[in-house]
This record gives structure tokens, C-alpha cells and sequence, in this order.
């Protein structure tokens, strides 16, 4: 695809790096300029490579921006959405690489009303337990996916565009309605991270939690890896897609309620179901992931 | 050490199978006896050279052993032990590896009293989400942990012998209270997997399952590795050590209420406190687990 004239990251720690990184392995921007809360990593965005400049305000940056993404914290999104508005040129693409759709949807109608043709919000399964710039990447989308979930406002041009830019980013991409992505992340992300974080938690205030720790192996190792993410990305997406992530616990407690049940009451066979059932639905899993890394190397487990 | 003449593996799945390629690798027996209930697991772990032979009955298998471990799910401990205590000579070292031991400690005292000097509960902290002989490898314990609770009666030369048996393997050795082990183990390792199965199974049970797996990712995938964990083993285990299991998770039911009402109630400060406290305890944690590798690169997470 033809190169963007500048694209402008808002956020320039893993995602935004990264997405900054792929852009230069494939050619795809002449300009890349950062801008953020903090001057620290901007600079260390520089030094690194990412980012060829930070401009010192919003006009500056967007002056003749082909593409905007914001990569910060979910909930930045409507003040950084604000602050762009006035600025804006009518043709520049918004985008974004939050892991909740919902609210970003909201914030671009609350924000952007003249400029819905050009802004799509978007979402690329990808990240790792590690931030900021120097976590950041060229490869760290190859083979993911990205979520769009375009409005109905959007011009068929805009979503081509991104699609196209993330396909050259190494990824593929998928469309979906933001509710839909929204409940989806809410059971097999944010979830599983709420949970995670809880855990640590839990122990981490015991008494005897040196002991405890001492003691963790593998298995508490890799459950426990995504409670060590970051813990403001992770707040803004819990509070940002709470509707959903309540639902997901309040059906997730009443499975533990049920295996608390049967531990209570000594039930080995239906345990013995249950364990064996999660297994089996866990296997077959990774089963098609490895036969679709086969089939496609290209195509990760999204 | 000087080589044991006869050792006889009760189970040689993935534990008793690398206990035995672990001896080989270390010359530390003249003969390996496989027992079990599967033949078929027997003449496989015979056919990898994991074990020497598989006698018909316990009296042939122990007849001249030096040493019998138990490593077969924990709730075939008392069946196993009274089975083996008619046939078992005076001298020969009964041990375990199971990974709860209040339940072997009794089962030692019911099956064994007579053997009390010579019968020693352990628990090697090692093992994956894999199962059965060929899963079995020489290095599984180099690194790890062993967590001995032995018994008042124990005879000071039992203990030093298994603990040195078990350093030869590759593990370091440490001795505990079975109900210090009980409680411990049901925080970092008996929690995680029920919780992690119960996710996996809350998921798989949905009408959108198929859409919900496909879009689980690096995260998901790490929280729930040990939901393809050997269900027999864990049902076993989990209803061994039910009470101190149900204590956590009684403990755990608090966390998660008390991240329900933040959630609820939108208080994105004191999340964000939880999750930074949660993630600066894991990262200390590992921390501390890579700085004890680079010191003794011997020693390893246990």
C-alpha cells in the first residue's frame, strides 16, 4: 500500500511502539510523531527510534496528519478525543487500540459528530504483560488479529484503509458490532485479568505470603503472568466495560459456587466431569490454534 | 549415593516415569519395577525404557526392593499401601509423591503401623499440564523442589536417604508440617487449577463457545494452561485436601466480592490501587525467583 504522508500515535508504549515499529518495517508512513501525558517516555520514544518527533501541541500534530491512532488508556480516550476536535482535518482517519469498544464508539459520537465518516474504532489482540516503549516491537502484531467495529457513519474508504494498514502491519482483521466484541473480551480477557490480579492480591496480604510465594510453581507462574500488566490500562478497561465484566463474574461465581458445592458435599464424579469436560474444551483449543498456525503460518491465535 | 538394588514405582505417569529416568540418569538403582493399574501404561513406560520390568503381583514386585514410591493419583494412597503391607519386607522405604499430605499421613498410619520408621510422605513440586510415560523426562526435577513432612517415628537414616535420593534426582529438599504443606498448597497450586478449570468450563458451556475460544489469546491461553491438567489427579487431590481448598476459596470468594463492589460502584481508584498492589507483588516475586537462578542456577522456582 502506498505509504501515509504522517500518522500521528497518541500513546507510544506497547501498542502504540509497536504499531509505530510495524509501520516503519513495512514502509508504511513517512512521518510517525508521538504525542502523550508523558514527556519522559515520548523522549524515550525518540531515543528508541519509534517516533520521529513530539510535537509540543495537538495543532502541531495534526497539521496535515494523514491518521490519528490513540493507543493510550481507555480512559483517555474522550479527553484526548476533545482535545483533537478543534483541530481535526476533515480528512484524517481517527483510530484507535482500545480493548473496549463500547465506550469508544460513545466517546466519538460525543466528540467527533461532524467527523464520523473518517473515525473507526478498532482493536488489536495483542499485548503482552510488559509496557511501555521499550516493551515495543516491530513484529508484536504478526499474526493477530485486529477487531473493527466500524459505524454505520463510516465511509467504506476509511475501513479499507485501516484494514489495509493493519493487514501491512502483519495482522488480520475481523469486523464485528462493538457489543458483541465487548462481551466477548469481558468473558476471555478482562475476566481472566480481574481474576488474576485478585489472586496476587489475595495472597499478597497474607501474613505469611513470603512463604506462600516461596512455594508458588509453573502453574501459579503462567496463571498469575497477566497480573502483572498495567495496572491503569487495566483499571480503565475493567471500569470502561464493567456492564459486561459484572455479567462475566456473576456467571463465573456461580461456577465456583457450584464447585464449592461439590467439594462441600465430597462429590468426586461430577469433579471428575467437570475437570474432565474443562480439559477436554481446553485441548480442543489449542488443538485448532496449532492446526490453523500450521495451515496458515501467518494467522496467530488472534 | 550408593545405587539402590531395587526401586519399585507405583504409577509411571509423568511423576514416577521421570523419578525413574531421573535414577537412571543418576545410576542411582540396579533394577526399576513399574506397578499399576494399567497394563497397557506399563508395557509403554517398559517399551521407553522407563522401567526394567512389571511384576505380576505386589509380592513379586517387592520382594528385595529398597524403596517403593507411591506415584499414582493421591486417592489410590490407601488402596496401594494396603495392598503392599502384607508383602512388604522390613527394610524396604516406603515414600510418596503426591501433592497433598494429610491424606498420606493417615493412610501411612492406618495401612503401615508397622512400618512407621521406614515410611516417609513427600511432595516433588514439579510437573506440567501433561500426562502419562511419554511426558516423562530425566530432567523434571533438576531445579525443583521436594517437600518432605515425615512422620515423629520417621528413622533419622529413612529421611536422609530419600533426601539424598531426591538431591541426586536434581531436587533440593525441604522438610515441612503436612499441614503447613496442605494449607500452602491449596493457596498457589490446588486454587489456581480449580480456578482455571471452572473458567475453562463456564466458557465451554455456552451456546457461543466456539466464537468465544476464537477470539482468547496469549492471556487466556497462559491463565488456563493448567485446565488440560490430568483430571483424575486433580479431582483427587482437590477432594484430599478439601478443607484447607474450601478455606481458600472461601478467601478467594471475598477478593472477587470485594472487586464485584468497586466494579460496581465504579471506584476506579481503589481498583487501580488493587491491581498495582497485585501486579508490584508478582513482579517481586519474580524478581526474587530469577535472582536465586542467577546465583544457583541449580535451584530453581520449586
Amino acid at each position: 500500500m502506498k505509504a501515509f504522508k504522517k500518522i500521528v500515535i497518541c500513546g507510544v508504549g506497547l501498542i502504540g511502539g509497536s504499531f509505530a515499529l510495524a509501520l516503519r518495517r513495512g514502509g508504511l508512513a513517512e512521518q510517525i510523531v508521538g504525542m502523550g501525558r508523558s514527556r519522559e517516555t515520548l523522549e524515550r520514544a525518540i531515543a528508541l527510534g519509534i517516533i520521529d518527533e513530539a510535537p509540543e501541541s495537538w495543532p502541531q500534530a495534526l497539521e496535515g496528519a494523514s491518521l490519528v491512532l490513540l493507543a493510550c488508556p481507555v480512559a483517555q480516550t474522550g479527553k484526548v478525543l476533545e482535545q483533537i476536535a478543534p483541530h481535526l482535518p476533515p480528512t484524517t482517519i481517527v483510530t484507535d487500540a482500545g480493548s473496549t469498544k463500547g465506550d469508544v464508539v460513545e466517546a466519538i459520537y460525543r466528540h467527533l459528530p461532524h467527523h464520523l465518516t473518517h473515525a473507526i474504532p478498532a482493536h488489536p489482540i495483542a499485548g503482552t504483560e510488559h509496557s511501555g516503549p521499550d516493551a515495543a516491537h516491530a513484529h508484536l502484531f504478526d499474526g493477530r488479529r485486529v477487531v473493527l467495529t466500524p459505524l454505520p457513519e463510516n465511509s467504506t474508504a476509511t475501513a479499507r484503509l485501516v484494514s489495509e494498514l493493519w493487514r501491512a502491519c502483519g495482522a488480520s482483521v475481523v469486523e464485528m458490532h462493538p457489543q458483541d466484541h465487548d462481551r466477548i473480551f469481558a468473558a476471555v480477557s478482562h475476566l481472566p485479568h480481574l481474576l488474576a490480579y485478585g489472586l496476587v492480591h489475595d495472597l499478597a496480604k497474607r501474613a505469611n505470603a513470603e512463604q506462600l510465594f516461596a512455594f508458588a510453581a509453573g502453574g501459579f507462574r503462567d496463571f498469575t503472568r497477566i497480573a502483572g500488566s498495567h495496572p491503569e490500562m487495566w483499571r480503565d478497561i475493567c471500569i470502561a466495560n464493567r456492564q459486561p465484566l459484572l455479567a462475566e463474574l456473576d456467571q463465573y461465581l456461580s461456577e465456583l459456587a457450584y464447585l464449592r458445592s461439590l467439594l462441600l458435599a465430597g462429590k468426586s464424579d461430577l469433579l471428575h466431569k467437570h475437570f474432565s469436560t474443562a480439559r477436554d474444551a481446553r485441548n480442543n483449543w489449542i488443538a485448532q490454534i496449532e492446526q490453523a498456525q500450521n495451515a496458515a503460518p501467518e494467522e496467530g491465535e488472534g
